[in-house]
């Protein structure tokens, strides 16, 4: 299976806040975005893979910045790394200032998908290449959290997970 | 301010899963849970803080068990710890068999919510005291989760999370 | 069969109410509570009977409070009593004060469910054995119900519906 | 104040049955049913009033028909009897075939509204003065409901309700 | 197969608007309009057909109104003239002034809608005669309105639209 | 006030077709892609005049192609030309094969939005200088639609629809 650029499941969402996604402050519900992100890092899991594809978790999503009703938010995703069967999809998320333009990063997140068959059995995918500096930042940070998640999880030993070790060491 | 005990924040959400929140698989949206979850997680910080709460961010979730379509889903949520102006809500999710009635973890996840004043500042919420054994484990890796947190957004230095740093060092 | 007491069927729904489900006065439309609590009555239909089961009927339903934009509002379900195919589920609908913490009862329904087999065909269901005061009075009070929707359907003829006959001529 | 016919406020609200209204045997939900009436009931009710109006009380409502996804639901809304500040609203749903065009009677409900000034309050209505035959029926049947409401909510004592009373001794 | 007056296909659609259906400007979004009114069409176009359509091509259409949150918004609409397998349908939107009653168009749209078989294969329709004035005059205008669909295509050389190059020629 | 490119306004919006999107064939309603078109359009036009927009007209749209339940689609906008308050938007929407990943153009869409300013008052927008030969053709043929809408409407003779009568007449 040849392996893929990230850029080739690069998937764009940009939408608007309507009225039915916010809060009492009148600010897009954190749960809203959490699904807007889903639904674009799934469709950038599926350009990745071509298969469909399930979440299978979702890392550390800070949300930085409020973001009001009417503003045009923008989610782009793209994986990161694909192990065997799995995929981390690596989410940037704008808000656009509807006046001047400016966009302003509103929060970073990372959901990991499997791809599956029609029976739902996980099935393998290509490995991703990365070839910008920032692609292949996350493409090597994508192991440390592959650590982590499976110390968390009880999975793994924290003195086998080697490269999360270090982080911790190495001060 | 005096503190409270998790189970007076505790909220309980059962809903269905209804077609307009499933995948191609006929199953329930990782996205849509997720959102469930934020709109239960925030009942239980405004429960305990009886202030407006906004979410600061998400855990690691995994989602481990597909939820089919016309499920009964129960969304639980309770603060397990309490940090100043911010609250950590854990939230366990239960799917019902609707013919033999056996109750199966679905998932875990934790949402972290700011309780805000009407312009949105942060505000002092009131501690946590851990009552059930559940409970104080919950309440004791909060403290661990926050330095993580804090680790990975680059705002401690990890000699510094003496609480994480252990896990790594003590086998 | 065996009888179930009512609490085996109680289902919790809390939710907020978002600005999608709201009037010109920024309340909660009647009509989303009554589809909120055709759903909670659903499932603990299906809680007592483990079948698919489908509204059968609703019996007067009173909105004595307005319910506001943003308010949490809880919606619990029980069965309050079983008659061959079909169950009358009592509904208790409480607002909660954002600030103070104060519930207040904002609503009683009643509906009424049949159990049916996968061909939609009405399908036998356990009694209700009720346990506390209010549920046992509410079992009581379910018999004359049943005879007033009889009569009003003018499917039982007034001077057989003794148990309601005695509310009007006991005076 | 002058009164008015129940055709001037007549209201009809033709729709499909969409896949997100559907139950797990693909009919209509009873609670999707219930909010649409309320919709078209609360024009009905402004049609007549020219005022904000909030739903008051909804009467038995049976569902005698299961609504198959991809039906088309006509529900026919008319204000039946006023009483000072308050209007009962009465709704014909029919279901029509889509091959052959038969239109089936689905349900019948009885909704009653309050007409309200920018403060929330009861505020006067036009008496409604009937037409047809059937209208005629609905209005006199009007009081006899409104006795029961009030006998069953404890505002009226049984003995007063003679309207209703004779109901059930005339036999 | 006999032909069709326009009437037999109305169809009414009334319904408020919604907060979840505004723009920043507290007005329906056109969208939503556009969305509302291919329901309504819809149902016109299978009345008229008896069979499952599918939207073709919406034609011009001008929103010459805004239409502010809370309004009552009556979609009606007729098929104006068949074309062996299509349907042209004509549609009336009218918004209501909800304190004196008075009705004001909001707009107008035609669009065209298929009559297909359960596999999607197009399939032959009643054709249509007009009855009143109105009816008659949208009828002969559907013609043109063909040819200029056809022309716009590239399907139709302009020097065939007979119906059409008068209107540029005549003057 | 400087004009700008239409990639200067070029919005993507990729999401799937969920179930609560689709008709009675598990295609994507026509109505639902309308309301998409008009989200992704509105953001365009915004865009270009960094203004709020509303929708004036949506020009014929064909629907060539069914989008099936699931499938990735995405609406590209960019703004074709501007005429003092108003702009066209061109809308693009392509399918996505989930298995090979090809593209295919679904349909065109043109749309119209004003820009206002808070009061409701339209307001002038920059000049569009085209840059492709697409974005060329798009704006020479924007007057030509512009022309037509105004001879439709009855707001142009059609003798003075020069660039429109030339189509009519040179062949």
């Amino acid at each position: 299976m040849q392996s893929k650029n990230p850029s080739e499941s690069r998937t764009v969402m940009t939408d608007m806040v309507l009225p039915s996604e916010t809060n009492p402050l009148n600010n897009l519900f954190g749960g809203e975005l959490l699904a807007r992100m889903d639904r674009a890092a799934s469709i950038a899991a599926g350009r990745h893979s071509r298969r469909i594809t399930v979440t299978a978790s979702v890392n550390h999503v800070a949300f930085n910045q409020a973001v009001p009703l009417g503003s045009v938010v923008t989610v782009e995703a793209k994986v990161s790394r694909a192990f065997n069967t799995s995929m981390e999809v690596y989410i940037d998320v704008w808000v656009e200032d509807r006046y001047n333009g400016t966009r302003s990063k509103a929060n970073e997140a990372i959901y990991t998908f499997v791809a599956v068959d029609e029976t739902g059995r996980p099935t393998e995918v290509p490995a991703i290449k990365p070839v910008t500096a920032l692609e292949t930042e996350r493409f090597d940070a994508a192991l440390r959290r592959k650590q982590l998640s499976l110390v968390l999880a009880g999975k793994m030993k924290p003195n086998e997970a080697t490269e999360l070790r270090a982080l911790f060491m190495d001060d």
